[in-house]
């Protein structure tokens, strides 16, 4: 038996999005052969992941721990254009975008990343719906809608 | 600007879902290259979806139609079964599986091929009702549930 993390989703070929995994995650996790993990949250990443990561020889990129205090605070553009610096590099795939319940940092990185692919707003945010639920920050729809995507190439 | 189908996704490599097409997405369904369309949904597909199918060597199978006259009937075993047999056979791939709102048709679809993926239960379900939304069905969720997978080997 298989148990996915919270709010797991498949965003592209090699790119996946959940929230904050357990140890009952691993072995669906390892089946992804990850090679990178982007974590988002600002707290630290359990010992349990960290091993884990140490074991099947994945990268955990930690952003955002020094910008923010809160999980309440909004991610802000500098870890937005980190995390897609990363994702615009094939060496960083198969790669999975997490933060603590994989709603709204990965909602708005991803959302981001779509703009970059040419998405319409109203499908970006959409899919950033689907995985924020009831839980929709509207801060977060104007931050995907005003991110300048030019900023990526700087 | 690319438009993805209402309530879109990526279940698996080369494995789509989303709810029935305008034509205002064919320049983005035509993107993923597909080779196969699952319809589930019990009316006729659009004569610009068909075309569509045409212009780019898709292969559309209709199926339930024969089983159902109501968009609200829930879908049959029979009908599950079917689309099962194609999803499983790597000759259908690329492939995206369709009904009217990407939600219940295609949900119970995926659900049982989560099933068969060794996912557990609660999380096929998690993502059954991130594509259902508020209109999330018991029955369906019954369906996956009691589903016997060993039927899709017979």
């Amino acid at each position: 038996m298989l148990v996915p993390p919270n709010n797991f989703g498949m965003v592209e070929e090699d790119l996946y999005r959940s929230g904050s995994p357990d140890s009952i995650n691993f072995p669906f996790l390892e089946m992804l052969g990850l090679n990178s993990l982007v974590w988002l949250a600002p707290e630290e990443p359990s010992p349990e992941l960290l091993t884990f990561c140490n074991q099947n020889s994945i990268s955990l990129y930690h952003l955002g721990h020094l910008h923010s205090t809160s999980a309440w605070e909004p991610i802000t553009e500098e870890v937005v254009l980190q995390a897609l610096n990363l994702l615009v590099q094939p060496a960083t795939y198969p790669a999975i975008v997490m933060c603590n319940q994989g709603r709204h940092r990965t909602g708005t990185v991803i959302g981001c990343l779509r703009k970059l692919q040419m998405w319409c707003l109203s499908s970006i945010l959409e899919e950033y719906r689907r995985f924020a639920g009831p839980k929709v920050r509207v801060m977060n729809e104007q931050f995907i809608e005003l991110f300048d995507i030019d900023l990526v190439f700087e």
